[in-house]
């Protein structure tokens, strides 16, 4: 088990695009989305992760994943999610000394860009880049689980 | 992926004891139950697993089986299930040529006794033991997920 610990933002301009060091595909649904845990289902490029998370306290909460084959979680994605996967491409981006992820959504939530970072502490002091936006890490409408329910083209 | 085809039955008598091949220990909650999926996590003796089941048709569903480590397992069930874990201990019978799972269950649901047999076709044909009382393979008060939830107690 790992404690995840996370802060998202919004993303106002495109001068983040200078800092990419890798991109990644990835197609997501949920298999579980209630208060005590939800279930997610990645394919990540070739992998393929079942994650399991726990309630969140504050901006941190247990986290558990496990590999399982590309070819399981193509069936899971089609038949058992409780909502549409949604799709995206991951972005590794640097800023001085952190790694950012920048979520670009295609598909219902095309429009919608987010960044986050991963802390090691909840009070962690973050180098915030000038192109982030408002800060929605306590904004339940950009949690993954309500994209897919909820996608950002029907807001 | 595999297709799990099964058959349940209440048991009547103690008779299917002389039978008795092996027996482990349960321990098992759910992550998920929605009407397109089951997430179970399972103790089983000292190993544990995570197993996915999708809709039921007929008595035939697709399952999803992987090992995780028993620590994650614990917690899992002490913190992210919908509802108490139930428990139980499960004897492997022998009855002529087939072995059938006994679940003997404890707890909110002692005095449940539930024989199990896993077929390769549905039509297959089964060689029923004397120690059977009535099948409830399409009653759905008996499946686990719901006596998680509606213990056997409450009835």
């Amino acid at each position: 088990m790992a404690i995840e610990i996370e802060r998202k933002f919004l993303v106002e301009t495109d001068e983040w695009r200078s800092g990419i060091e890798s991109q990644v595909r990835l197609v997501q649904g949920y298999l579980a989305n209630h208060q005590n845990a939800t279930v997610r289902v990645r394919i990540k490029g070739q992998q393929a992760f079942l994650t399991i998370k726990g309630a969140t306290h504050g901006i941190s909460r247990a986290e558990f994943e496990y590999p399982i084959p590309v070819a399981d979680a193509e069936v899971l994605l089609r038949d058992l999610t409780v909502s549409p996967p949604i799709e995206k491409t991951r972005y590794q981006v640097r800023y001085r000394s952190d790694l950012w992820d920048l979520d670009v959504f295609s598909g219902a939530n095309a429009g919608l860009i987010m960044a986050e970072i991963e802390l090691e502490t909840a009070d962690q002091v973050v180098d915030l880049p000038p192109w982030l936006g408002n800060e929605v890490s306590h904004d339940s409408r950009y949690y993954n689980v309500n994209l897919a329910r909820h996608p950002y083209h029907h807001w």
